[in-house]
């Protein structure tokens, strides 16, 4: 089995199933999928191995592991509602988005999955934007999609919705915290419809759950990463949006952020951002000339490198070497390696098995740390 | 003779008629005064050599030179009028403006010297600011004034103003465009007063002086010259703050503005400071952590090298040569004196002759032309 091609990445009937299996598994989140992927050589042969992964981590019961049926009904549920629960590499599948180190195994899209793959920015910001603020995502959302692109936005008021209605006709993109039938907020539900008939929206969600505070944060990842720079209109100190360029950030992708008043609170995050380093815009040009020399680079996929299995059996005293090494302040993996005296292999294995346990947590930069 | 002493120059009253005559004097500047007190040695000395320096740079009739009654006439007035005229080094010049390479020779200085010597930031503005403009400004002077700086500014309306007026506390500094008997505008007088009981008020004019528009930026160079660092509060596309703040970047002084909404107009030229590499402050703290580091640093104050004279004599050839090498191209002074074959005294000598034949014409960074 070998998911590995350039741009036209086509899963088999069988193979999706076994992904979705996998990432709806209990304590499998997309880095710990690719993980999986990467040791056993494919979804179904890590799927095997789950329950025995757990138990040497010391898990005190075994995660639920997503059954065949489920996985099938959900695909044909979201079939059924027009959803293409799409791997990175496959049509509709953001080429950005498949960058990511936590890039999602499989997306729901739903809309013109042609349009998901051009460049694209994000614009974001305040839900109780100022009428200025609205003008300026308006217009700039229009600006930037006559210029070619997709405008992401995550379906909120204000700012979000501002920025997808101008840009209906060039094709905007709309980031769900919840399933594809859970719109929040359900008002948004026509805008969203408009927003599908030219363009698309991606969740990584499964149909019916519904968005909760914490989804969103995650959300936003994909805001970000699906995008080449993401420009934050109107923000206040410790806001979301504020969140999201910290994110895209770490993803190496542009912030931009538009000024405003000191007297108005409205703009004290976004000129935080700019004190911060963030790239000050007033126009469309403005994030145009920054980000054309990035799409002069060739955009690389990160897939799950699916190829030979690798069956690493870490023995007892390296597993319990590697926890003693461990602690509740975040370790970074390379520091681990080095300092385990094992295998790089041996080490990831361990990670897997705790991680799969319930006991291993990862932060951003490598780092982790015990639960 | 020797007007060189590390922080407490003090000229005599001869010299300071000669000072007086030689920059008063028609084509003399304050770069060509520095240029001529440093060839021979003394203003006195430079003042006889004059005609003969111009007749010899081609001037068709010489330039007037200023008499010494006319001079003593000008100092008794202004002490008369509270106006002291200061040598850079000498109580109520301000340090910084003395390090400036064309620092005014003479600064006519009224109010209380001690404040004029204490770190400053400028405070400028448009003239039409908004109302949340003026309120920053006033806002800004005050947390800096309370900090301990001294608000320099230029006495107009609008920013301005608002700066001056909520900084008389602390001290603020008038910089005229002017004579100071001729202020601008005329509504300012009872400002100005006020100013001048706790701060003071500077110019290079003489008494009498009525502004003319040309004055305007050459004043601002002092407005830059005397502070740490220039914040520019509200400002349009191509108005005179930025002027002062190209002409402040240029002096090596820190380049502070205030953002504002792309869509207000008067936000336009500060917003593109930023993007040109000024800082974004929002308030006072902002512009304090950035100039804390350069308060640390020693002042180092420019003066004229009165030291040794040095009479070199140009020969025919060399002047003909260098006219040659010139044209209505700048060019840099280095690359000249590179190409002239001679001597940098000679070239120097030459370029201050063809200077007080009103044949020259100086550029900023070092470049010289003919006219």
């Amino acid at each position: 089995m070998d998911t590995r091609t350039s741009s036209t990445t086509h899963l088999t009937d069988a193979q999706r199933i076994d992904w979705l299996r996998l990432i709806r598994s209990d304590r499998v989140g997309p880095h710990t999928f690719r993980s999986l992927v990467n040791h056993f050589g494919s979804a179904s042969a890590a799927l095997e191995r789950l329950p025995d992964l757990a138990r040497r981590g010391g898990a005190d019961r075994p995660g639920r592991i997503y059954s065949a049926e489920d996985a099938r009904a959900e695909l044909a549920a979201s079939r059924q509602f027009g959803v293409s629960l799409t791997a990175p590499g496959e049509a509709g599948y953001p080429p950005r988005l498949a960058m990511l180190e936590d890039a999602p195994p499989l997306l729901g899209v739903r809309g013109a999955p042609d349009v998901l793959m051009r460049p694209m920015i994000a614009i974001v910001g305040s839900r109780n934007a100022s009428g200025a603020g609205l003008k300026f995502a308006g217009t700039l959302a229009r600006d930037l999609s006559d210029a070619g692109f997709v405008i992401a936005s995550g379906l909120a008021r204000g700012i979000d919705q501002a920025a997808h209605r101008t840009s209906l006709t060039g094709g905007t993109m709309a980031v769900l915290a919840g399933g594809h039938d859970k719109i929040y907020p359900p008002e948004h539900e026509d805008l969203l419809a408009a927003i599908i008939a030219s363009g698309g929206a991606i969740s990584e969600m499964p149909l019916g759950h519904v968005p909760r505070a914490r989804d969103f944060p995650r959300r936003n990842r994909l805001i970000s990463g699906a995008a080449l720079g993401v420009v934050v209109v109107e923000a206040a100190h410790r806001s979301g949006s504020l969140i999201t360029a910290r994110i895209a950030a770490e993803q190496g992708r542009e912030v931009f952020a538009v000024p405003g008043s000191p007297l108005d609170p409205r703009a004290a995050g976004t000129n935080d951002l700019i004190k911060q380093g963030a790239t000050l815009i007033t126009e469309a040009a403005d994030v145009i000339q920054a980000v054309e020399p990035i799409m002069g680079r060739t955009i690389e996929l990160r897939e799950p490198d699916d190829c030979a299995p690798m069956d690493f059996e870490p023995e007892a005293s390296d597993r319990a070497r590697i926890v003693d090494l461990l602690g509740p302040t975040p370790l970074l993996l390379d520091d681990l390696i080095r300092m385990a005296g094992t295998s790089p292999a041996i080490v990831r294995t361990v990670l897997l098995e705790l991680e799969l346990a319930g006991r291993l947590e990862r932060h951003g930069g490598g780092l982790v740390s015990l639960i």
